[in-house]
């Protein structure tokens, strides 16, 4: 931690800074400036966290020099960390495609949409049960009756379920039956269900808060994982921006600074991104290029009728056109697409 | 809601657009134009909500007329919403002055900051017993045994309570120690939270995400007030933008403008928006001056010992000046703050 | 400057960082720290202004000590910069209030609008000759003959003129007819524009940009310093942010941050940053109580049939009432409202 | 046009607005809602345009239908615009690379370089003699000996060249010396300089504003092609958000949205948006992907020592890696890098 001070401050302000950090058990080193003087904190940064220095006197401005995340940091694990979900693997060769309906509108759709998804490459089947939504008065999903449903999809058609999980209480019921739980981004920091999360045994896909920082996002990840569940996927979605052409801004370049601040696998979610389905594949690919682990595509059998998120859901057929090109970006970022056969066989 | 086309629509695709709407109920009116076709939707437009229009093959984009939310319209209500909390009511002539220190922190600390702030003219205690914090090693509040400290304090210093409730599990045991329920600006769009914030008998306050619409803000009141309880106080707290200078950008003109759209009472937190105490006071000038029903102050009797939130809180003097000059101000916006005796005489 | 290093640095990478510095003429103090290892550079950190540092293997931040604006901080000058225009003083005792029409649409309307102004309490009048204007199809201003308009409404209603400068080649002809020339928000970071008007006698409104940081606007603002002209007024008037109930969302904390770190005179463009009528006396007010040294207003006789930005301009009438009110305002501030009679009898 | 009236309109103020808009040659057709009264406007849209609607009594709000620009749009021309520049062709089957320094800094250093980047399949070289700094103190370019610089290295190397432009009093200099005028981020708004470039011969690289919406790039294009100039090349390089790790935010999914919305050639700028040279290459990928024309990427022999932007540069080596692997992604995208012997053979 370095801590600059104010011009014309003076010696006791100067010594009451240096007391309170020595008080904290760490050095100090001061070099006196012209206009400024530099105290540097030599030691444990931890202790510092949360004091407020710059609430002391005679302090300006106070800069930190340590990530303020440790489990979630890439010196933390020399190994890019691998997650499994079904016979998907996040993390390693493989490029993994999770996609499936916005909602869990019923069983015969989802099921058909699961077995369009994996006979077109996907391995992960997404759909959501409990529903976040802006409007009181919009659909919030079947519920319960949903992971149900989920569950004999799943028995059916093979593939592994992520769903999302908006309420502590939920957790457990939704673990039985999803084999990845998700946190949507406007519970990136809800911190009683990001704790919650954190004690059960289910990979956790972590989207980004719409306006949340890398930093906040490898944060709610530490939150997860400094309750003993290091099994974390982060999905970049888009933040808010003043651009409204679509729907979020997807911040593509956050997929190589998170590769490089985390061993975590990173995904994206061109869907929620993009917010019309036409410009979906286009993300879709510039995230393979960026070098993502994977993407989550919205797809359902009839758009126009979907109870939620059908703007920007593709039907099968153009997720299968979308998954035939995408494929040449997967294999030029050294990376391949798993096929459907090895899913099916387990 | 008004539909446009893309330009070079087909009959069948018009077609198909108008029988989709007149489906749901309502009447369409089309008007060609060189480049595009308008179809002008004629009756309920709540019908056409969560429809994904935007999918329907041929349309460009689709225009909503109504505000999507009702109960917190200022339609809806034609006189403004009082909300009443101990003595200090929201809403009416008296401009309202919360205050009192981020975290409880110990029961002395708290009754010394409640009296401090009551003698300088606040008339509602804020104080956390439980507290969001963006890192999982940073201090999270006393819980349940802060709230007991809440409840002896507004015993012995007469000031009523709002304090955050970040869990659904938690609304019940915090309403039964405090006034007000405090919706912290991370959990504006925790759906479940204000649903059972909704069914209790305690007034709320709203604080806007930091990345939050006006348009969000009001709906996510619409949540509550859907349950049942009409007892909602808007806070704008300052929104994330590129702009470093201070912790948020405190998004002044919020007021007004929900002023005009909603009939609840709309008040201020500049401490947050601010993020730095030597910034605070002119934040709160500014919100009186604007046309708030009142402000939130972060008060601590020293500040760089603060568990939480130092950096932007004020001492007792700090506050006791700003009070002095906040006079001005709110009589000025031809309001009064109301005196400490009414309070004490409850 | 302090320089952070990357985890794992080798001993070669450090020298070599070491040296870069030192051959700059600064002496390096060097803390090694478990996982990073932090270089102090103590001297003249302008001479580090520049020198990409970041590009040094090894370095993994890089963080400034110094304001990179010297002519325009706070520490250059101890007391105000106050800047006189005809019988209006910026920065001084009294709270400015610039008003008129967006653009020059007429002589008999520049007039009538600028006596309507002046007799209700302004004491410089705006209008704009040359119009930037984000279509190419939008009226575009009367160029030279409204500068004329202008220069025999000054002699007539005795009111000293701001209106903008556009281009480097009109910085003569704006100047011989102005008596402040102002730069707009899409030109605050047009380099041979500053200099220009750095280097005539004339002073200078500089309106934030609508992206700029306010350390970006201190930049603009010791560009036009540095080639001599101190008079700078600084104006905030809005950022560009994903909220649209506004046109701009207004920084009012840019005015006490702007306060701290300059001498210069702030002022505020309520009715930018509103972008409706309905809005603009609200942001006015809290210009006022943030602390701004004045306000420039929009005004139109006719706002429905206004060339331009007839959107956010006030009547004649709606002024005087907002001038009235706005009274209250400004005394709670510790200022006075300018009489129009100091303002005729020059 | 379509226009929304407030609740409770009056029949004379209806009356009045249905004047306005029939005097000015529309049609209107009014629509009485519950709440809100709708007037679809039905005519020449353009005649509206500018006409401040939202300041007559009564109006609530205006929804425009059709898009602000012309020239620019998609509709104005069934096939894509091809720009050329030397031997390469933006908007082509192939994909383009502008590469070099930032600054032209030397003779030698420019042609070393511009070899360094033809030898490794870059087609254009790019390098600047005028150069826009945030601060007055920093290296502002060679200014007219680096133009001169440039024709040299030009006529050793082969490489066409893009330059900036900064003033229009430097237009007509600069287009004698260099293949493609560069209009820099900071005066895509810089109406003059837009003008000026629009009456030359000279194919113009127009980088988006920092705080530019899509729709304000193509109205900055459209200045330049009303002019008679229609050889225009836009350039996505980040835009400015609350987000740090980057220098701006790439908004991958302009690329798409413009290639839908315009007929002219589209590239990216990853050097500007990541700011960071460890981040260029997977924007570049990530470019590509989306579907870009072509990328400009910084390069300089010894980023460390750079007069400007070293921190973002790329070694020569670093730049022939990156192109290495950007041909997979440019053939995954069916599009072809240009061989440089076809740019040797002119």
């Amino acid at each position: 931690m370095i801590i600059v001070t104010r011009a014309g401050i003076t010696s006791d302000e100067l010594d009451h800074i240096r007391e309170r950090v020595e008080a904290l058990g760490l050095r100090t080193h001061i070099s006196r400036g012209e206009l400024r003087t530099i105290i540097g904190c030599i030691g444990d940064e931890e202790r510092l966290r949360g004091v407020p220095l710059l609430a002391i006197p005679g302090v300006e401005e106070v800069l930190p020099v340590l990530k303020p995340y440790k489990l979630a940091a890439r010196e933390f694990s020399v190994a890019p960390t691998r997650v499994r979900v079904g016979a998907a693997t996040f993390g390693g060769d493989a490029f993994v495609v999770i996609a499936g309906p916005c909602s869990v509108e019923g069983e015969e759709m989802t099921l058909q949409t699961a077995c369009a998804v994996r006979d077109r490459g996907a391995t992960v089947l997404r759909a959501g049960a409990y529903k976040p939504r802006t409007s009181p008065y919009s659909y919030r999903g079947m519920g319960e009756a949903g992971l149900e449903v989920l569950s004999r999809v799943r028995a059916q058609c093979g593939l592994p379920i992520v769903t999302e999980v908006l309420d502590p209480r939920q957790v457990e019921q939704v673990a039985e039956h999803a084999d990845m739980l998700q946190i949507g981004t406007r519970n990136m920091q809800n911190f009683p269900l990001l704790t919650e999360v954190g004690r059960v045994h289910r990979p956790v896909l972590l989207k980004r808060g719409m306006s949340s920082t890398i930093t906040d996002l490898l944060l709610a990840a530490e939150y997860i994982m400094s309750q003993g569940n290091m099994q974390v996927v982060l999905c970049e979605r888009g933040i808010r921006t003043f651009e409204t052409a679509t729907r979020n801004t997807f911040d593509v370049a956050a997929i190589p600074v998170l590769k490089k601040e985390t061993h975590l696998p990173v995904i994206a979610d061109p869907s929620h991104a993009a917010g019309r389905r036409e410009f979906v594949p286009a993300l879709a690919y510039a995230a393979a290029a960026a070098g993502a682990d994977g993407i989550m595509i919205e797809v359902h059998p009839r758009p126009e009728e979907a109870l939620s998120d059908g703007e920007q859901s593709l039907t099968p057929d153009e997720f299968g056109d979308m998954m035939a090109t995408l494929d040449g970006f997967v294999r030029a970022a050294g990376r391949r697409l798993e096929a459907a056969e090895e899913v099916e066989a387990v």
